[in-house]
């Protein structure tokens, strides 16, 4: 019996573009499961945000941890086995202590402040990261890019920065606009741009994460030239609802889709994306739940599949995961 | 029976300077003993630097933590029932693990960093984390300069930060030279000059704690117009030997000595501060231990005074404080 030959390198690559909920938690699933093809994870750096001098990721670094094992399933967020002994500290000293950082997560964010003061990009800073916190090799994780791009909600309340609006006020003011601050200037992490090429050839199948379309997709996808650079040589497209049965399992996608008059459904969203997306998505795939929205036939011209895809047990995400590959695989 | 009435504000001053080693653990028990006279502890800003993009202030720290009873005293540095998890982290993912950081430290540098990038000076800053961690108000910790001053030491092995040599290198390189680093544009703290004169007018007791000459009272003395801020005003400038028995207690005081063609001890101590700094300092206050030093009629023009000097307990270093106090009475 000979060692199974390892071809990671020669099959098409899946390009998971993730948030820091759903998608971190898919990408985790992926890590898990995917050994034949390469998978690169692209973040959303909308949420980046600077904090008591450090520059905070946090949906990187949810991608990170989930794909390393290493995140606290039942909270979604930060590290199992956290410790809070700095924040008790903080808060205890009158800091900021609306934003929770424990004691593991920032470790990982002042070591990030030391590589990038060496001078480090944050592409290579955040690949260094992954390799230390043992990342598969298999799954790449690449910030979306390297210009400070800053999600801005516009409010009733006024603009608020998005960790002022989703941490500091949960999500409660009501949301009239998103401006993503600095995005006309960005371009895709040339590491992002060189992967691709050298996977690019031959293509490979992209999957948009079940994560929120305004607050986390929107601010990879509407970097100029991102799109081009998706669509030029992927495979297949394929964008997972996080829509299921008129609600969002976690965070304020439907409180969003409702007050920018949006209908709040799997049918709402793909409208939505269709039309700020127009040619982007080939495949679009919703829960199972959602079945009936469907065969009404009002989506006879897409191409719907339906999946289990709520990710409750890492059981299921896994088998969601490997769902997710075959129907890649399917496109072909 | 009444109250007794709180005479603090009428009471002359007593102004310490202070490192982070002994002038600390006096700080301390200054802090604990003096219930009539402000002490203003005028703090080593030279062992300052920035790490992990943090603003770290050891001395000053190690003044606001034994003043405030958070030291630990074992250690004599850092806070007592610290915790490590942030540290273990960093190390674990590689980050720069020479200089030990514990989680309650940590919390107060993140802290000071916010009050400082909301726009305040060193001085209020230090006032501010001072008041938080409960410094009883007879007792004021007031950096030396807000000027960035840096100590660089000279050594056969090239020139290193303080925090290289002092941690990194633990003192262990031959030392030919000191520079204290931007000490030329630098004043002392103008929330410093204001407190003297605000005391001023009556004049104020000035006491050298047992501090390291070279590397915690130069880079406060050496700063302009530091001498002629405390000596103008000073009833009597008092220096406590750091050299008992030809030893330092702690640190590297002794072995600098010796690389500088100094004689070790309490004798080569008080010449090298008198040739450095002529016309300071009134009072030489050297450990009993070294009577016969000063017996010999070489230091016969000098008020040398002779006291239990070794602050080995809490008892011990309060008694001290209490010996000083009085004899600075003495000198009235």
């Amino acid at each position: 019996m000979t060692a199974p030959e390892r071809v990671a390198g020669e099959a098409l690559p899946l390009v998971l573009l993730s948030g820091g909920g759903g998608g971190a938690k898919l990408a985790g699933a992926l890590s898990a499961v995917v050994t034949d093809r390469p998978v690169i994870v692209v973040t959303n750096t909308g949420d980046d945000f600077e904090h008591l001098g450090l520059l905070i990721c946090p949906d990187t670094d949810s991608v990170i941890y989930a794909a390393s094992g290493n995140i606290d399933s039942q909270k979604g967020w930060g590290r199992a086995g956290e410790s809070w002994e700095v924040f008790d500290t903080l808060s205890a000293l009158g800091g900021p202590s609306w934003f929770q950082l424990g004691d593991k997560d920032l470790g990982l964010h002042l070591v990030r402040s030391d590589l990038l003061s060496q001078g480090g990009s944050l592409a290579q800073v955040t690949a260094q990261l992954a390799g230390r916190l043992a990342v598969p090799t298999t799954l790449t994780v690449v910030p979306a890019t390297e210009h400070p791009v800053r999600t801005r909600v516009q409010t009733a309340e006024g603009e608020l920065g998005f960790q002022e609006y989703f941490v500091k006020h949960r999500c409660e003011p009501v949301l009239t606009g998103i401006h993503y601050r600095g995005i006309e200037q960005a371009l895709p992490t040339a590491s992002l741009a060189a992967l691709l090429e050298q996977y690019g050839e031959r293509g490979f199948d992209v999957v948009l994460g079940p994560s929120n379309p305004f607050l986390s997709l929107a601010p990879i996808l509407e970097i100029p030239q991102m799109t081009k650079v998706l669509r030029q040589r992927a495979r297949c497209v394929m964008a997972v609802s996080p829509i299921i049965g008129g609600k969002a399992l976690k965070g304020p996608a439907a409180k969003i889709m409702t007050e920018l008059g949006l209908t709040v459904s799997a049918q709402g969203w793909v409208e939505w994306m269709r039309l700020r997306y127009p040619d982007l998505i080939d495949t679009w795939v919703c829960d199972e739940t959602d079945r009936a929205l469907f065969e009404e036939g009002a989506a006879a011209d897409l191409d719907v599949r339906l999946a289990q895809t709520v990710m409750s047990t890492p059981q299921r995400a896994q088998a969601f995961a490997q769902w997710l590959l075959e129907a890649a695989g399917d496109n072909a």
